[in-house]
């Protein structure tokens, strides 16, 4: 059973108060030296089936142009994630 | 400049509403073989200096613990990404 | 038409990090005088037809159980917005 | 001790994909009568101390501005929640 990783980010020209607010923070914990924090959403989707690895992806596309992300504020990375390990194969 | 990406996810066994209401929207796109997706964060934190990748992992561990991630409903995992690409390197 | 509000916070003894990362950056624009800072999710909805107010409000609560929260680590709490303005009746 | 709540929508005009998921779900719990589902945050603040009323929402619009919202896709909404109870009073 393979795993699709989606990743959703706003795009960099997007200011992200979360993000932010996590950078804000850090010297009170000690932390000085970090330039920028984003932070975005991770879906992970499993597939019932066997289905070919290329079509899993093409589905995953698919929801994430749906229902996942938004075009206008929003990039997103879709990626199989082997269910075994820690090996991702990146494609945009 | 070396940035480092942490993914933080509800635990197993913790049930995941916003993920369970994309999962149910998916027959009516077509999508019927999908058994689970699941909707986390992903935070990524770009480091200011050229310090060392193992001191990067190690205080983005430490932001993640108190800023990022709840011990008790979430796991997280860190990995350094590398700037130019598509390849990252996993580590729980 | 009428509008649901749903309401969906941690419940109290569960760590948000994400309203402590909002608290720990709050000296750095000057706030000195907050004890505490939660972040949960607001969900609008909006009903298509005139159906009764109660009823709406019974199938909100049926959405926010099923769809919304996770009733092991949070709460929620649902009321009435008149569209027209700012009285907002709420019930648990 | 008052608590402030800022709610963080996105703008109307701004798809709200995460809130489209959960209305293309809902015939399958069976609800047919939801037009719009938009999903936000709702974040509360204590302040620590026995300021004026006025006072505390001037700061908490300052958080808002600062760390909460990103004003080009999303608006925000502020007021005082009495802790005893139920009212609350919206301004915009």
């Amino acid at each position: 059973m393979a795993r699709v990783v989606v990743d959703v980010m706003l795009k960099p020209e997007i200011l992200d108060p979360q993000g932010q607010a996590v950078a804000n923070a850090l010297p009170r914990i000690g932390v000085d030296d970090v330039s920028s924090v984003r932070i975005g959403r991770r879906v992970e989707i499993e597939f019932a089936d066997d289905a070919d690895p290329q079509d899993q992806l093409d589905r995953a596309r698919e929801i994430a142009d749906k229902l996942l992300a938004n075009p206008v504020i929003e990039d997103f990375t879709i990626r199989l994630a082997e269910t075994g390990g820690d090996r991702e194969d990146a494609l945009t």
